[in-house]
């Protein structure tokens, strides 16, 4: 275990951690008392039918779904619902390189698909909290890939689904735009194959990985319209080192790689024998699929493509000129637009 | 200078070398006895009005606009038109970092801008092919980026202009894309702040050079309709290794360096003290604005907007599914778009 003052109570708390026992992997490996780390918001109610749960996306926590996403009269309404966000595996508050005891540590941490993230949490739901039904899953980026792959999994439970800016099953533009993501940290040679003192020494590394997200995360409009200067930036250079490589820097780099490797092979075909249509035919959560107009890499066209194969969901296109990164809610129009589509979601017979 | 077997007539000939003399640099910079390499295809008519000039792109020589653009019957056609297709400077034919001799070399070779390339050209054309208007300058990306230069810098010269996926002003986000090209390369220890003893030194850093290029250069649409197959490519990654690897591993890393850092600064605008619609509001040329549908870097709404200030011009987007390497002419409809628009074009009078 190495230190790493980023994955704090103080900075992303209050979280607790469940014990959910060992999770035997998809790819073969075991996590042994596996732990997820948990934000609740809410109660569950009498009838057990107001339980939303909202997955993490890469580098997220279970912070900033709560700041962008939940509160009192927004769509997701902890005095209306129980919300429970669960940080991701590997994330770096759940179970994650960094955080467990050798021999599994760091470079030998076990591969980890989003099927496991998605058994792990219904273990959580059933056995801690006592949730039989899912009013809805709500994710965001690897986030959706968890919605798709619970409303596909486990199809009675999930009631409704909101997957945003995310795919079922992931393209090929995009695993190799995550290929250059991990290519930027392994490539520094402070990473040493996975066993670096601590991510310092592999800050070149974080660094160049920031700025690859810059350029794919963002969209030309941000850049053209400056909006970074509504978030307190002086310049384009001001925001890449200062927003971007201070948003990255602190993270386990191992961590970053755990998530990166999970998302590139998201994929709900795998419980179909590898058919994408039958996976989401399966579906009977009540889905709005809800891609951002300007992301390059979860791009409407490739979301409307899947959304085609969902029984009765609706295609539902958020506007936004900051491409993927619209997600943490830059935008007030962005929130709006989706706390209007969860509204209606949520309010939909099912 | 060193060695590198991939800049010959072998692989780009015939071409010409012609010695322009000195040429002193916008940013203070001098070239002596600058060379630039040139194809040229079809006579001067007695009326001096057939002349077409043809700059190079990113990486591009003369040979691949030969192979795509050029022909019998095609718009660009050696039968009626006097073609000069001009090799960029720094592009690894003409005058670059590894052909000149020390202490200009390697590392040490001047910064060169758009500006620089229009100026050296039009020297050329008149000094040595007497060449004093043209019917046409054709270019797509770094070359729409000097066919831009040259209908703001010549406009009495230049008749008509036709930019392929390519910007008059560079982007922010277009900027910082490039800069992570940059980055793959001189994050390489084997590039040793430019003193390689040959590129090879260098691979690594090409490789990951070349993998940029496979996400931003492509589209989601190329790899999901698996279009490198009908290019001879058995997987995704055959094509990314084959395919992109293989072709940016030959070139010469300070040749790349030189262009990218040229491409991120090209900006009409500054020969109009930074106005970039006194600029644009200057060109006589009638001009087709021709962004390609699926382009990540050079995307249709940003050449859109630049369009609107140039008088007279249309905007004539190019369908592909290729993204910006749509321009190499994978797709058969892609060169049709583009004779069908440079015929009208060369039809309309001026």
């Amino acid at each position: 275990m190495i230190e790493n003052d980023f994955y704090s109570q103080a900075n992303h708390g209050p979280y607790e951690l469940h014990d959910i026992g060992d999770l035997a992997l998809e790819e073969g490996g075991t996590i042994r008392g596996c732990k997820l780390a948990v934000a609740t918001h809410g109660r569950l109610n009498e009838a057990g039918d107001n339980a939303i749960l909202v997955p993490t996306w890469f580098s997220g926590t279970n912070k900033i779904m709560e700041q962008v996403y939940v509160g009192p009269g927004r769509a997701l309404d902890p005095q209306k619902h129980f919300i429970v966000i669960v940080n991701q595996i590997g994330g770096g508050l759940s179970t994650s390189p960094h955080n467990v005891p050798q021999p599994s540590n760091m470079a030998r941490f076990p591969l980890v698909r989003i099927g496991d993230d998605v058994r792990a949490q219904h273990k959580l739901l059933t056995e801690v909290y006592g949730v039989e039904s899912l009013a809805l899953v709500f994710g965001a980026s690897m986030g959706a890939q968890q919605a798709y792959e619970w409303a596909v999994r486990y199809p009675d439970m999930v009631k409704r689904a909101a997957p945003v800016a995310g795919t079922a099953r992931n393209t090929d533009h995009d695993f190799i735009f995550t290929q250059t993501l991990i290519d930027a940290i392994t490539s520094d040679p402070g990473w040493n194959g996975g066993w670096y003192r601590n991510g310092g020494d592999v800050h070149a590394g974080l660094r160049r990985h920031a700025a690859l997200w810059a350029v794919m995360g963002w969209s030309t409009e941000f850049y053209k319209r400056e909006i970074w200067r509504g978030i307190g930036f002086s310049s384009r250079e001001d925001f890449v080192v200062n927003f971007m490589e201070g948003y990255f820097l602190p993270m386990d780099p191992n961590a970053l790689l755990s998530m990166a490797w999970k998302w590139q092979r998201g994929d709900v075909g795998r419980v179909a024998g590898g058919d994408l249509a039958v996976a989401l035919g399966r579906i009977k959560a009540k889905t709005y699929v809800m891609p951002i107009s300007t992301d390059m890499f979860f791009p409407p066209s490739d979301c409307h493509a899947e959304q085609k194969l969902i029984p009765g969901s609706e295609f539902r296109p958020i506007e936004s000129q900051c491409g993927h990164f619209g997600l943490i809610g830059v935008e007030q129009s962005f929130t709006e637009q989706i706390d209007r589509n969860l509204r209606e979601l949520l309010a939909s017979e099912v």
